[in-house]
C-alpha cells in the first residue's frame, strides 16, 4: 500500500481487516517490523483518539513515533510560483522534501474547514502533502475522510458479528456544533466494501455527498430504518447541501432506549467523544449492548494493520 | 499496589522506599519490567520535574511514555446525567475508559483552584478519573497531595540518615504567589510513617488542615522549631482556614544561615522551584548542607518504585 | 568533546566530519551507543528541522530523547543574589543543576533579540545554561550561532565534493523579516575549518561580526562573487552594525538562474525554510544542482557525530 488517505487506497479491504484482526489478538506479534523507520505525525487540529492510538501502533511496530502538534503555527505556502513575502515562512515543496528525509511515514491531520465545500472536498492539504512527498501519507483525519476510523469501525462490526448478514445502520444525530463529514463519509465507504445491509438516516437537507453515498438506501424515517438494526452508528454532520449548517433543535433524532427497541439487539457505536443526552441518552450508551469502547481499542490495531502495510 | 493517588495507598511505605533506594543504586536493574506496557501522563497544569522524572522512571522500566499537555483543552464534562450542548466535548466516563484500553497506567496532574475548599479537598478530578478508570492512577500533584515528591523527600532523608532518630522540621515560608497546600500535606504523611520527630512550624492561620496534621506537633515560634534539627523542609503555601490566603510580607519567616546555625548541622530540603532570597537565602541554598538537588533526583527512584508495583 | 556550543567546540572539525560522513553511510551503526542516555531538549523558540533531526539522531545512538517546549513558559532568573519575588520561578542554579541531574546531554535552543547587541552577542542564555550545568550542553541555535547546522553545511559541501579545491559563496539575500547572524556566523566558522576559497557578498551595511569574519574575502558586487564558485550558500541577516535593520527591497540580491550561470555549475544550498522568489527563484532550488534536501537529511548525521562525541 503506497499511502492511506482514503479508504479506497486499500487495495484489499477484507485483507487489511484481517490484519487489523491478527493484531487485536496478538498486539505485539511484528514488535521489529518497523525497526529503524520513522513516523512522524502531524496535528493542524488537535487530537487525543488519533494521536494516542496511532503512536501506540507505530511503537507496537517498533517504530519511533515522533508527534508534532503545528496548532500553532508552520503556516506553509502551497501554492506555486508565489513570491513568499508575506507570512508564510516556507512552501509545501521543502517542508514535504525535508519530511520525506526524516521520516519513513508522514501522518496528518488537517480538518475541513466548513466554510467552503469546493476547497474542503479537493482535500487540499493531505492532497498536497502526498503529492510533494516522497513517502506514505497516513490519513489522521483529512477534509473530507477518516479512513483510520473506518477500518477501526469495520473491526468492531466484524468483531461483533451476528451469525447472518447484518443490518447497520448510520443515523445522524442532533450536537451543538457544526462537524465536518469525515467520519460519515469514511464510515459509508468501509461498509460498502464490506457484506452488510447498509442503511443511512437523517433529516432532509443533511444528505451527504451523492459521489459518496452512491446506491447506498437513504431513510428520511430513523423509526423505519432501525427495525431489526444489528448495529447502530450514530454521528453528528453539518449539512453538505447548505454547507456547514447544523441543526441542533432536531433533538427528536436522539439516540434512545425507546428506539433501540425496534432493533435485533442493536449494538450501539460512536467513534467518540460523544455529547451525552444530546446524541445518545446515557441508558444506550451505558447499557450491554454499547460498544464504543471496543471501537476506540480496535483504532490501535487499524493503525498497526494500516502502518505495517504502509511499510511494506 | 491499585493505585497511588495518596501517601496512604502505599500498604507498605518502609517497602516501597527500599524499593526507591534499590533503584537509587540500580537505576537500570528492571530494564524490561514494563516492557509492551503504556503509561500516559495527562497534564492538565504545567509540569517540569514530575514529567520528566516520571517519564525518565517510566523509560528505566521499559515502558512507553506518552505525555499529553492539556493546558489548552480537553475540557471534561463529571457530572451524571449531564445533558451535554454546552461546551464540554467529552464526558470522564467515555474519557477514562478510552485511556484505559490505550495505557497500563494512568498519571494525572490537577492543581487546586484555592478557590473553593470543599472542592479541592474532595480531589474531585482525580478521584473522578480513578473511579472510571480500569487501570491504575498515578497522582502527578492533585488540588491536595503530591505523594511522589512525598517519597521522594522520604528517600533523601534515609540516604542522609544521621545515626540517630532524626529531627525533620517543616517550616512555611513567604511567597509571592498563593500556593496550594499539596506539597506539605503529603510530606506530613509521609513523615508520620517514618521514624522521625516531625515538628511543622508556621505563622498563626496557616495551620494545615487538621485532618492531615493529627497529632503531629505545630509550634508557632519558628526559632524554636529550629533547635537541633536535623532536617528542615522550607515550604509555601497559602491559608487553609482562610482558603488561599496568602502573606508575602511575613519576611521574618524565610530561611536564613543565622537560623540554620540553630540546627544540628541540619540538612536544607526544598521541592523546586524555589524563589531565592524570599523563600530561602542564597548562603543556605548553596551551603553544602543544601540537598535540594539529591530531592529532585530521587524524584526519578521515587516515581520507579511506584510505577514497579502498579505493574505488578 | 565536553560541549558543543560553537563550532570553535569541536577539537577536529575534519575528524567531526569523518564522523558525521560516516553515519551517512551507516545511520544505525551505533545503535547501543547511547543506551540508558537521555538527551533533553529544551526550546525557547520553536523549531521544525533541529528538533526531528536532533531526536532521530539521538533515538539512532539508542539515547531517550525528551522534548520540551518551553516558549510559553518556564522563565528563569539568571542574576546572582537577586530577590526572587517577582514572575521568575526559579533560578537557572537549580534550573541546570535539576537538568544535570535528569539528563545526560542538554540541547538547548534559544534566539537572539536582535534589539541589543551586545547582550545577543554575549550569547547569555546558553553561556549561563553551560556554566551551570554538569553534563555537555548542545547548541540548537543560539543568539549568535548555529554549529549544527555549520556541521551539516560542511558534510554537504564534502558530498558533492569537486576534484579541486572548491570555491565557496555565501551572499546575503533579501527578506521580508528581521532574521539572526546566527546561520551565517557558524557557516563562515566551519568553513574557515575547511580547505576551501571561501567569500561572502552582501550590500554595504550587512557586513558581519569582524571578530568572526576575520580575513575572510568580502566581496560588496554579488555578481563578481559568484563568478566560478563551486558552491552558493545564500542566506538573509539582518545588519550586524545597525543592529537588527533589515532590507527587504534589495530584490536586485534574490539568487536568480542568471546569476547561477556565472558560476561553475555551482550547487545551491540554503537551511531552509526558505523564502521561495524573494531569497531564490524557483527556477534555481527546482533545479538539479540544488542540494538543499541533501543539507537538511545532513543534519541528522551531523547531530549523531555530536552527540556520538558528547557521550564518549
Amino acid at each position: 500500500m503506497k499511502q492511506y488517505l482514503t479508504v479506497a487506497d486499500a487495495p484489499n479491504w477484507s485483507y487489511l481487516l484481517d490484519r487489523a484482526d491478527f493484531y487485536r489478538r496478538n498486539p505485539h506479534a511484528d514488535a521489529a517490523l518497523g525497526k529503524h523507520k520513522t513516523l512522524l505525525q502531524l496535528f493542524y487540529n488537535p487530537s487525543l483518539r488519533t494521536r494516542l492510538s496511532t503512536q501506540i501502533a507505530g511503537q507496537r511496530l517498533g517504530m519511533d513515533v515522533i508527534t508534532m502538534d503545528l496548532t500553532q503555527g508552520w503556516s506553509l505556502e502551497f501554492e506555486d510560483r508565489a513570491i513568499m513575502d508575506g507570512n508564510k515562512a516556507e512552501h509545501i515543496r521543502e517542508a514535504a522534501g525535508v519530511m520525506s528525509r526524516f521520516a519513513d511515514i508522514i501522518g496528518l491531520r488537517s480538518f475541513a474547514s466548513l466554510q467552503d465545500r469546493e476547497a474542503d472536498y479537493s482535500d487540499f492539504v493531505i492532497n498536497q502533502f502526498a503529492r510533494h512527498t516522497q513517502v506514505p501519507v497516513l490519513n489522521l483525519e483529512s477534509a473530507t475522510g477518516h479512513p483510520l476510523q473506518a477500518l477501526a469501525d469495520a473491526l468492531t462490526i466484524r468483531q461483533h458479528q451476528p451469525d447472518h448478514r447484518p443490518k447497520v445502520v448510520l443515523s445522524w444525530a442532533p450536537h451543538p456544533r457544526a462537524l465536518p463529514q469525515a467520519v460519515a463519509n469514511s464510515f459509508i465507504q468501509g461498509m460498502q466494501r464490506m457484506d452488510v445491509d447498509l442503511v443511512v438516516t437523517h433529516p432532509e437537507g443533511f444528505d451527504l455527498n451523492p459521489d459518496i453515498v452512491g446506491n447506498v438506501e437513504v431513510e428520511y424515517d430513523q423509526n423505519r430504518a432501525l427495525e431489526q438494526a444489528d448495529f447502530v452508528y450514530v454521528k453528528n454532520w453539518s449539512s453538505y447541501q447548505d454547507y456547514g449548517a447544523t441543526a441542533p433543535q432536531l433533538k427528536s433524532w436522539t439516540l434512545t432506549q425507546e428506539k433501540m427497541e425496534q432493533t435485533n439487539q442493536g449494538r450501539f457505536m460512536h467513534c467518540l467523544p460523544v455529547r451525552r443526552n444530546v446524541v445518545v441518552a446515557d441508558e444506550v450508551i451505558d447499557s450491554a449492548n454499547s460498544i464504543v469502547l471496543d471501537q476506540a481499542e480496535n483504532r490501535i490495531y487499524a493503525a498497526q494493520a494500516v502502518l505495517a502495510e504502509l511499510l511494506m
